[in-house]
């Protein structure tokens, strides 16, 4: 069908999905950098999704029953910024979409979620929509078996493109919402052929629809510019059968663009002023840049006031219940920390310093999360297949699977990097705080998604065990050296490394009380002992204090985080049976002493003595706490790992990579 | 069939595959940690496979036109061990099995290469070994097709688990090896059914052969534990048909051991004493640990000899050649840089020193590639489908595809992960140079792979372009702020982010010059000018030098990378004309500076002087550059970024972020 046929078979979707189409060529010209082939292409299906299916209000973004909708193709930002200002967003005024890409304007060049109201979840890294669209219906499907289809009933609706399903994340992905059964998940693929090099076929011939029903969703397919028949498939498409939902919408890229249109021209630059003129004249729009009619944003608002019933109703409902389940249910889908979460933690501490246990500090999680999940609904755990190892798992939580939404556990399977998508989605669709383990060596995996989480501002919890040497056999595969200095060199990452229980029970306190901040837990293979002597006060928040104070002035002080303030404690007792005054300083987060006032920090870590630090990983993140605030590189040394571990019994690497209180012994000696 | 069937319906073969699985399950008892199910599991096929299929000669583990055996799912070492051992690999002595996991043996954990003889690559983080192959099949096609099959005529042989195939990972290697057509590739999937958490029907209900089918392979089954069965399928998987093979393998974790096979028991820990005396008598074997009969040990030993025949013939071909094909041929299969190198370099700087181009840094690199990939046929470029935004493609390349495996460029996709996995796999094949581009933000997307390339020592180039905010408007979610932390925390990898064209060029000559050590180069988008005076000497590979020099004796010392020198120079010129006498340090690579001697180091960076870091990214890198060495906390400062970008034009960014000349000059007259 040409386009004067598409013209005239719909004239007034057609208007519609115009009025998409130009305010991203035009905001992509304006801004002369961006995206408008995308946008062009999928106006159609957006316009048929946002008119006829998507369950929202433009004048509520938050209301928590919303379909919500993820743009996982995020370089095609303006076809979200265009639906939000159509439908009359309050924050996405027409100055707005004209200010595209600009510094200070809502309109980033990627979607960004707390950036704009109406944006689920930031897009951009290809693949990261889909997966953490994921997130969103397991939390969906929870939510609603937990409170109901009166409170919680809607969908996730993605459009992705052919990089999202290219990428490996996307595997991840749709494996584990196949298997979830997630039926209220629907995909929409942009199947332009098109990428940034070209066509697809010059990197891919994978047949998607086999692909996604092997991984057992069901496939439909449309003309994505033929609005009869996208409503068609996204009618089909909303009727829940128990299985997520590709539809498969044959579009495109650039479309109505004379020269540019289907092909990678289109992609990913302003299509200039003459193509922009054509591309008018095709679509029959004479409008000046950024000028809509009246009637078309008549029409449009009108689209975005759909929903206004169905939110009026879902209001009273929740009105309707009593104050306690109101109330709980507020609470849940809101972002505080539990109300509970102090005092059970403190009573936790307590109780671990009665009984001194020696456990590894995955052991201890375990044994946190077991007091913590009995009173914390909202606590949603899971492993990427190693919940015996990451001791994630407690009792009662149940497994949450097709047949038991109650469960609150998930089997994520071999899939570190969807682990954290999901995660990530699930905190984002609200009612859950998510928590997550694989070995710390895997952040490598999982890294897309945790960089989204500290972007973002998600408070989700890595819990990363096996966190040096000192898982021993497995060897250097298997061993972080420099997966600490990632995490600390992430902006807004909370990263711990707990020495003992009750620092582990700190730690997870300070994890839990987050609002946007996602919090890494290194935490050891190896059993440790019980280090801490004081319960009062949660040290742990000071991200650094003096565990063992020097019988003297100190001479030397000892910094340690984890595994090894164990030896640094060591070593303080022989350096002070020699009668040198020696000071240990647990580290547990470097980010919570950085936040310090400089007097606590000068406090903790004075001038003028010997500082060695000890941590069995790579130098880089201890530089500041080694020469500086008065440290001196004359009289400083790092005792840790200077590459790749080895494969043997944790004692004998850290024997042979020199990390035993006797070298700590020494090398203090030496440089007194 | 029962085990004593199966023991009854091949004899000679049982006892093979026993002899495998014997020793895997004692190696892990005395280690007292590892799996003996998966070895267990899969003795039969790897039997079949070594005795009847894998082209290999165990007195050669060098040589060249070897079919490779990859083992992907490296958790099951004791397999290859087993095998090595057997067959007679000089290096695997029965000590080295009996001292499995231990400190100094080089039966390491997980099969590390370089460790240990008949280890094609390390394996170990799932999925790795798959992707890795893709790359070992890539690299065969085309040295097949530039040198004939006379010299390279092999196959890449690969056992993946389920944990492989549910990585993320896998999608983009299965899918990039369908689409390459890779007929010599042949992956066998031990399907056992069995993860750590418990079974795959836990995580996964993935249909593999509609997913591999969908994918453009060919897929087969077998009984795992059938050696007729196994025999007929890698027969059928051994005939080229122009696609990959999956050999699905129905087998049972551990095997015969008649409490613990089929379970999520056998797969990570020992059998304990009780379960092998069970086991060995299920088996029919009743000597003592790490004994192996005479006769077996013989029947094993004429294995691996099966080779040695069709390796004197290569011998004779590759003797055949005229001494110039011969001397080139084993150059391009050997690790030394070409020796055309250095003088193409420094032609390329004279002439840049006189043209003084102002270009991006990735154009540069582009350039420089132009001028190295005519003269170098061992180059092998491509790029994550960002082929015109990396600047990874020149002219005369050719695309390598099916019907063209002379072409040198891949288009590999939006596939990162899979793109770093492959050039690994096409580097350790040999007769290539692998680069790869993305933009530097997605390193997080290749890091699983990015980091074997640094633990296994592999000389591959990443080109990281859009380094920084200087990329603009694409915002925060592309905009690398801690990556440049990231790489430089990683052990033996070589981190570059050259200022222009000239240090460009010598970072490439670096890069390419290195035989177990990669890169990365972090390439500006926008435009810089030609700042080097000089070109008799790559400065770069000081890791850092003096590019301007103070008036008087230094009073500042401004330290900066990349896109930064430029804003140093600006700063400096401005101090000067103030009469504050400013030294400026281009730090090209940290590595590079810090494997200097310390007279060199003191000498660029001058003890007594205000210092200023400058660098789009985070300061956590930096500090050892600021207060050591005679750096002092009162008297430096870091110029750059504390959190994540922005979306906007990078002028307006850099100035938003406070990175400008104007902000240096204030800080630097405030320390003084």
């Amino acid at each position: 069908m040409d386009i004067a046929a598409r013209r005239s078979a719909d004239p007034d979707h057609w208007t519609l999905a115009s009025a998409i189409r130009v305010l991203s060529m035009d905001a992509v010209e304006a801004a002369n950098s961006g995206h408008p082939g995308m946008p062009m292409g999928m106006a159609d299906v957006a316009t048929v999704l946002f008119r006829n299916h998507l369950k929202f209000d433009a004048s509520a973004p938050h209301w928590f029953d919303r379909d919500r909708f993820i743009l996982s193709a995020g370089h095609g930002s303006m076809l979200i910024y265009s639906l939000l200002h159509l439908t009359g967003y309050e924050q996405m005024t027409l100055d707005q979409v004209r200010n595209f890409r600009q510094l200070g304007a809502i309109t980033a060049g990627h979607p960004e979620y707390g950036h704009v109201e109406g944006v689920e979840t930031t897009t951009g890294p290809l693949g990261q929509g889909l997966a953490t669209a994921v997130g969103f219906a397991i939390a969906e499907e929870a939510m609603r078996a937990e409170f109901g289809a009166d409170l919680c009933d809607h969908r996730t609706w993605v459009i992705a493109g052919d990089g999202c399903l290219m990428e490996g994340i996307s595997h991840e992905a749709i494996a584990l919402a196949g298997h979830q059964q997630l039926g209220r998940l629907i995909v929409l693929w942009d199947n332009n052929d098109i990428t940034i090099d070209g066509r697809v076929s010059l990197s891919d011939r994978t047949d998607q629809h086999a692909r996604f029903a092997a991984a057992g969703w069901r496939v439909l397919s449309c003309d994505g510019h033929d609005a009869a028949d996208i409503d068609r498939a996204l009618t089909l498409a909303a009727q829940d059968d128990g299985r997520p939902t590709l539809v498969d919408c044959k579009t495109i890229i650039g479309f109505g663009a004379p020269n540019k249109a289907d092909s990678s021209k289109a992609h990913g630059s302003p299509l200039g002023k003459d193509e922009i003129a054509a591309t008018r004249e095709a679509y029959g729009w004479s409008h000046e840049p950024f000028h809509i009619p009246n009637q078309v944003v008549a029409d449009w608002r009108a689209i975005g006031q759909r929903g206004a019933t169905a939110r009026a109703a879902w209001n009273d409902r929740v009105d309707a219940l009593d104050d306690a389940a109101r109330n709980d249910f507020a609470r849940r889908i809101g972002t505080e920390a539990n109300p509970r979460l102090n005092a059970i933690i403190d009573a936790f501490k307590v109780q671990t310093l009665e009984a001194k246990p020696k456990v590894a500090t995955r052991k201890a999680s375990e044994n946190v999360l077991e007091v913590l999940n009995a009173e914390m609904p909202e606590n949603f755990g899971g492993s990427a297949d190693l919940t015996g190892s990451n001791n994630t798992k407690t009792g009662g939580q149940g497994v949450f699977a097709p047949d038991n939404r109650m469960g609150r556990y998930i089997h994520y399977g071999i899939r570190e990097h969807g682990m954290a998508a999901a995660m990530n989605g699930i905190w984002l669709h609200g009612g859950f705080r998510p928590y997550g383990g694989t070995f710390l060596t895997f952040t490598d995996y999982a890294r897309g998604a945790m960089r989204l989480s500290s972007l973002m501002g998600l408070p989700v919890v890595y819990v990363m065990t096996h966190d040096s040497i000192g898982l021993g056999e497995d060897g250097p595969t298997h061993q972080p050296v420099e997966h600490l200095a990632i995490c600390r060199a992430t902006p807004n990452t909370l990263t711990f490394r707990p020495c003992d229980q009750i620092e582990t029970a700190e730690a997870w306190e300070i994890a839990l009380s987050q609002d946007a901040t996602p919090s890494v837990l290194a935490l050891s293979r190896q059993n440790l002992p019980l280090l801490r002597e004081a319960t009062a006060e949660n040290l742990t928040a000071k991200g650094a204090y003096v565990l063992r104070e020097a019988s003297a002035e100190a001479k030397v002080v000892l910094m340690a985080t984890g595994s090894e303030v164990e030896i640094a404690v060591a070593a303080r007792d022989a350096l002070e049976a020699q009668g040198i005054a020696t000071r240990v300083v647990s580290v547990p987060s470097m980010e919570l002493f950085r936040d310090q006032d400089k007097a606590y920090r000068a406090e903790v870590l004075p001038a003028n003595t010997v500082r060695i630090a000890i941590e069995a990983a790579v130098r880089q993140p201890w530089e500041w706490l080694l020469l500086g605030e008065r440290g001196n590189e004359e009289r400083s040394a790092f005792v840790g790992m200077e590459g790749f571990g080895a494969s043997g019994p944790a004692p004998d690497l850290y024997k042979d990579f020199g990390i035993t209180a006797e070298a700590v012994v020494e090398r203090a000696k030496a440089l007194l």
